[in-house]
């Protein structure tokens, strides 16, 4: 059936979640399909800042550590968002960034294995990684005397064995989006005695996540993409209860002390997932994330998750199909996975080599920039250039609390016009930013 | 002589840095005296967050990494501030926390001491030093072998010897206001071959400090204190040029790589300073520190740290001729000390054992809640309760960006008025808040 510009609209109308969009300052002619990069600002993030600088610093200063309740704020906020991921009060906190909350729960990890079972040398992860994850298991292996061995998703399973301590994956993979069956896995990783950690960057907010039904050990994840929290807004950390408390985290600092204020001398962690704290957290940033999270506690009586992801999925179907009618011919394949249980809330695509200007790579950053100067918002990432499995990808991050079905529909019609016009070729297209 | 409110008018006139306290939102009614615990919010940084979070990024979202030079801005900052450390160009960088911060340097210490001296298993450091310091330490020692050593100020020169491979040091203390030298101590750390590691929290911004005439090997500090960066800002970290390369730090995120947006595999650390970032930064917590860091850059031409330092001995001798002068008589005595080269920007009193209501405790903590409540605001540390060296604390900080010599004048009298009315002895006064 050839989907038309009407039933796009047609299904925004009947949208249980439309009215999310109006919670955010949506970028002026802009479709936004970055929001797995940088989520947007909710409005009433800016409002929230103001009175955290004018009034809870400017003038009640250091009486808002109570008053205020900054001090607990980072468990505050973890038990806001602790039901969007499975996990139950007192089990999260918001500190820090990922890559210092991966190295403290690997760390952790490899400190139980080593206790449990010394015998166990190695720490697997996907080849594909995001790299902080890679060069943050890297230095906790150098420092534990263990092997780092990369893998092929499709290797991961045989990969399992006795000699495995830890399993460290990104549930979704931030260049295909490709999501893994993470109480699968899990299951299998315990089955043979090995420690699961799960990376959730690009499923938290996005996809329905149960921690505890998983019965994953430790996780941890993002809050500046899906969770709107801003610009390197403080990410996430959790631990199973089993696992908590079997030992310190190397980041030792006093927020994670039993008794933060009591200066004694000696470090004696805190119950629970508040020894995950190290120092005194980034207020401002931590404050402007709490709006973030509002935003998932207003999708609540519209249906939470279960809406969530049944708009993400028609919105990232709807994607799929339209590039598939409207955008064949130009070398475009599709990396994300067709099967729903597979599938994040982006849509990457891959386009082949030598199909770029002068036959020269495979043209799909300046396709991406062009889309960029048309106002609709991807990323590129860049392929291993035809040496191996990896090839060049145009990314799309699909967020239904602000993404409507028109917008697929005029995203897929710009990416049409892009290639059809042949305009990407333009030199202008071409040069890099530090930054993409 | 004896001193006049009418000398302190005469002083505050004549103040060459008078005007650099209208860069301040000072507290309506109060007399802030706790800028070494929370630095007052400057007068510019509300419209500097507004414009980050409604501009940057809610309208300009990913293109604000480099348009609005998010990606850089932890190495700006630290270019900014690194002629106030005696740091030069692209040696210092603002980022994560004074604790984190802290267990990157210890590490990478540690790292360079287990090369050059494996047989040196101490880590040095002061007993008072402020306790996340000490559990950080205690974590690194745990993990790297090496003992922890908690000296009395007076024992440290004698522990420098060649069992010892790091001494880690606070410049001013931070119960006591009492500074160190820090050259001289390097110099003799250094004479025994031992690598010195100083955390400039109470310091920096506050007193002279030249890292590279002391010759220090690493330094870490604090952006919400005297640099009045915000709650929980972004601390900093610097690396002499002999050792910033000599190893990777431990934390070994995408944004210390050396090309953190080629998505290599492998960890490659970056050269210099770069390499002791980890992960995404809060950006608006690091851009509310701009505008703090901004208020000493326009100190510059008033005479720059030279007449910050001037200012700050006179508003701390004030403070203290006039306690003992008009305060005499309740058992106050003078925890910080009197010689100029070895007192910080705070004065901090001790007060006896046994004063407080019906003769239990020193009666301190309830003399600085009794000074709040009438406007005076300082903070209270806990002392051993007789047992040991350390009485309680009321502790004062002077900021000589935003403090007067009339305010020295009015604390010191509103001090004299708590105390000599004996109204801190109201139950009211007594409660303990959570965090103080």
């Amino acid at each position: 059936m050839t989907l038309t510009l009407q039933d796009c609209r047609d299904r925004d109308a009947e949208d249980p979640l439309r009215a999310l969009r109006d919670l955010f300052a949506l970028p002026a002619g802009q479709i936004y399909l970055d929001g797995n990069s940088l989520g947007l600002a909710p409005r009433a993030t800016a409002a929230r800042v103001a009175q955290v600088v004018q009034q809870e610093w400017a003038q009640d200063l250091i009486t808002s550590w109570n008053k205020a309740g900054w001090v607990d704020l980072p468990q505050r906020l973890g038990n806001q968002f602790a039901p969007w991921l499975g996990a139950r009060r007192d089990e999260l906190v918001f500190t820090d960034t990922t890559s210092i909350n991966l190295f403290k729960v690997l760390t952790a990890a490899a400190r139980i294995a080593a206790e449990d079972a010394p015998a166990r040398r190695r720490l697997l992860t996907e080849r594909s990684n995001f790299p902080t994850d890679l060069y943050i298991a890297e230095s906790v292996c150098a420092q534990h005397g263990l092997q780092l061995v990369l893998l092929e998703p499709e290797e991961i399973p045989a990969a399992l064995d006795d000699q495995a301590a830890i399993l460290l994956l990104t549930h979704v993979n931030y260049r295909t989006g490709a999501m893994h069956d993470m109480a699968g896995l899990t299951a299998a990783a315990h089955a043979h005695g090995i420690l699961c950690v799960w990376d959730l960057c690009h499923s938290a907010g996005a996809v329905p996540i149960d921690l505890h039904a998983a019965d994953a050990d430790f996780a941890v994840g993002c809050g500046y993409k899906y969770l709107n929290g801003g610009p390197g807004a403080p990410a996430f950390v959790w631990a199973h209860p089993r696992v908590v408390n079997r030992c310190a985290q190397p980041l030792a600092g006093w927020f994670g002390h039993a008794a933060p204020f009591a200066f004694t001398p000696g470090y004696a962690p805190a119950d629970g997932i508040q020894r995950y704290l190290c120092g005194t957290q980034p207020i401002i940033s931590l404050s402007a994330l709490q709006c973030g999270l509002d935003v998932f506690s207003a999708t609540e009586p519209l249906g939470g998750m279960a809406a969530l992801r049944a708009k993400s999925l028609a919105l990232t179907d709807l994607f799929i199909a339209l590039v598939e009618q409207r955008c064949a011919g130009h070398g475009l394949g599709l990396a994300t996975p067709l099967a729903h249980e597979k599938r994040g809330s982006q849509v990457c695509l891959t386009r082949d080599e030598g199909l770029g200007v002068d036959g020269q790579g495979s043209g799909a950053y300046a396709i991406v920039q062009a889309l960029i100067a048309r106002g609709v918002i991807g990323d590129f990432r860049q392929g291993d250039g035809g040496v191996g499995r990896h090839k060049d990808i145009l990314r799309f991050g699909f967020t239904p609390l602000y993404l409507g079905f028109e917008d697929v529909w005029n995203a897929a019609e710009q990416l049409r016009q892009v290639l059809e016009s042949g305009e990407w070729r333009e030199a202008r297209f071409h040069q890099r930013q530090a930054v993409t």
